[in-house]
């Protein structure tokens, strides 16, 4: 029953509600992501400066452990908690190496 | 200049600083994975009540563009917005197709 200026189909309005919360919570991620990007950003400049090396990996076990914990405690896979950790930290090392490389 | 019973080296003050800043904002990120992932279990049973398809091409085509501007406006960027939400809903057609497998 889609028209053709509405190129997604009539969706169920229960789909249509849980996918407005979903956009919120996705708006808030991407907010709280930036933020974290910001900080990892001084930090990436501060470990150059130091010469300090872009990866650390006791500070990552203790990330782990944190998150892990916290993930329990939210009713959240604590799986899934240190999947989302090492996204975030490939992603970072990616950046802090390249902040290394642009003062090589 | 570590004791035995802090296995961390000392970081520099600006360092600790701004990791328990990423720290507090990781617990925020938790927290609302955690929400997250309550909607799409919702959104998952529906669609298998329904039998709509766990994929839903069209829906994230426009998740995508939204969250790109979304973090262009808060200084992200738009590529880490976009892998950040394939990732998710990666993880989240795995659940539908567990939920939907568990139905079978």
């Amino acid at each position: 029953m889609a028209s053709r200026d509405a190129p997604t189909p009539d969706i169920p309005p229960e789909l249509a509600e849980y996918r407005r919360s979903i956009d919120n919570i996705d708006s808030a991620l991407i907010h709280l992501l930036a933020e974290r990007f910001k900080c990892t950003r001084k930090v990436g400049e501060l470990k150059a400066r130091l010469d300090l090396p872009p990866a650390d990996p006791a500070r990552e076990a203790q990330q782990v452990a944190r998150l892990r914990a916290l993930a329990i405690s939210a009713d959240l896979a604590p799986e899934f908690a240190e999947t989302f950790l090492n996204f975030l930290v490939k992603e970072v090392i990616r950046h802090h190496e390249g902040i290394r490389s642009g003062r090589a």
